[in-house]
């Protein structure tokens, strides 16, 4: 199987001489959820969950960077560089040592989660840390952005959306032919929900699928710029990944909503730890925090009302637990216990019988 | 698509009853490495590496685990056990969640690494750690699963080995329905070779391919069982995930190599470490340290002249890396660096023009 572009060739604008940086993304699995369908109560629900956390640097970054570098290495960049602390940086990195690029990657001081970071480093990503902001760090990418050989591959480059595109052939692939009747999505920066969107209308348009679903966006509370009508100067969430108060693609996101007739709505830390919760101890999937923003946002809308009866439903989880595993031992449920390697004890403490 | 069992069910031997709890494992990436035949010297070599890093809980494991579980599931089971500190763990306690059924984990004290064992913690396992070092962990789980209603899920399961019979179907339906020529792969407790050999020769059998490969497995050089041709009483490598002294599948290993004519030998730390790190900058593959014995067997293979010109090499990663982000921060070869957000200073430093 290989990546997404030579899989979806035709949806790409490109000649066969076309150099593909690919490190087999995508064809991520499609996992039936049958713990969150019942807990919803919406009659005849089926849910799926698009694990996008199985991509090649664990999330669906990949799906854009395949194409975005892939690019650069065709108009002849010996740079890539990108603004990040966390995905981006980590999928930029791993293209560009595939493609032979040198990585910059500018990160503001002290936001640096350092599992993801450590991905960065083991892939030799050039690192500079700025005492500023993540948007004097995007800054700064403009400005080196125009150096000689240089390509920025941050989400203003816009064949990231269109390699993302493809999660939405996917999932459509995965489900026999046919679109889900409402997709779940987080809303950060809003180039997924975006992507998404534009891959269903691709698809339909070339007749793959007959119909197109609802797109149900959701935004952390505290990060919530599209919900509330305007910039967030402080985001704050626990949900990193979607830390974003001034989305990029913010039309991209008020499109979809309004053309599919779904809804950009937000989610409070509470709701989303639940669903982290909930999508590791039910379904035996770990996510990251703001990847569960999808699954708490289908519960969300269940309770309001807004999910038909016997509907195919996908929610979108877009980054791998691993990424963050400080989390997953704070939300944890489990105790670790220390005893005497005494089976009798040990046992009469799990409550067996021997 | 589905997970390993239904895609190969005429594999296993199961009715159409069978229960099967599955996150969709398998269907993991056989990604091509031209940086690493291009290092190997070998003329026309083509290296292709099967990154089992992108299963649902970030290792092979789960190719193992779900027919155990599966199998625990329809004898009525109602606990899972096991003894590991990590990647085992992390597998029964996903499965274990995904079956409704409690899972029990019993721990060496103080061999715990946190981000792995954060797996465990979120799907809501049991934890228990015992004053004790892994064999006695091992005890304690022999005796417990005695108990009404457990069954045990360590390797000890010979079910497990069946389940990771499918990564070598795997292999040769990527390659055409081929068999490599040579297949190398990290040993520790040896089942993974044992299951790979097992799945190899099924497959000939079966008429789906028409050769079997040569099976090269490397220890680490401080655990080095089969190698030495006895026990390790304390084991020692970096590569965690491999650093057993007294190989439960020492036979199996052993038959891979001489019914196959192939090789069991070692790997140092620094061999694994430079394997490591070429994966991570020069191919952009992110892997568990114990992982990458296979690509430091492969270069010591070739600079031994063991593996012929124009050959189809696989190598297995077995981990993600992602399991051990301290290591990749330890080995990582960048270094971050503090500046102003000043662009003239940082082109400078990153030795850009602009």
């Amino acid at each position: 199987m290989s990546g997404v572009i030579e899989r979806y060739r035709s949806f790409f604008d490109i000649n066969a001489q076309f150099p593909i940086v690919t490190l087999n993304e995508g064809n991520t699995p499609l996992i039936q959820a049958p713990a969150i369908a019942s807990k919803t109560n919406v009659p005849g629900l089926q849910v799926f969950l698009k694990f996008e956390g199985l991509n090649p640097t664990g999330s669906f970054k990949d799906r854009g960077m395949t194409y975005a570098v892939s690019q650069a290495k065709a108009q002849g960049a010996t740079h890539i560089i990108c603004a990040s602390t966390g995905n981006t940086s980590a999928s930029a990195a791993a293209y560009g040592a595939r493609a032979q690029l040198k990585t910059l990657i500018i990160l503001p001081e002290g936001k640096v989660a350092l599992g993801k970071l450590s991905q960065a480093i083991l892939y030799g990503a050039d690192i500079v840390e700025i005492t500023g902001n993540f948007d004097q760090a995007l800054d700064v990418v403009r400005i080196l952005g125009k150096a000689q050989g240089v390509a920025i591959v941050n989400s203003i480059n816009p064949f990231r959306i269109e390699g993302q595109k493809t999660g939405a052939f996917e999932v459509c692939d995965q489900l026999g032919g046919k679109a889900p009747d409402y997709h779940f999505i987080p809303v950060g920066n809003a180039g997924n929900i975006t992507a998404y969107w534009l891959g269903y209308k691709a698809y339909h348009a070339a007749g793959r699928i007959q119909s197109l679903p609802k797109m149900f966006g959701y935004e952390a509370e505290g990060s919530a710029a599209i919900v509330k009508g305007h910039k967030i100067e402080n985001p704050e969430t626990l949900a990193t990944a979607i830390r974003i108060g001034n989305p990029a693609s913010w039309q991209g996101a008020e499109a979809a909503r309004d053309e599919s007739g779904g809804k950009i709505d937000c989610v409070t830390d509470d709701e989303i730890v639940a669903a982290y919760q909930f999508l590791a101890s039910k379904e035996g999937i770990f996510c990251e925090p703001a990847s569960a923003a999808s699954v708490a946002g289908l519960f969300k809308a269940c309770s309001q009302n807004l999910v038909a009866q016997n509907s195919v439903v996908t929610c979108v989880l877009t980054g791998n637990g691993l990424k963050d595993p400080d989390n997953a031992i704070r939300f944890g449920k489990s105790e670790k216990i220390t005893l005497p390697p005494d089976p009798q004890q040990i046992a009469t403490h799990l409550g067996l019988t021997l």
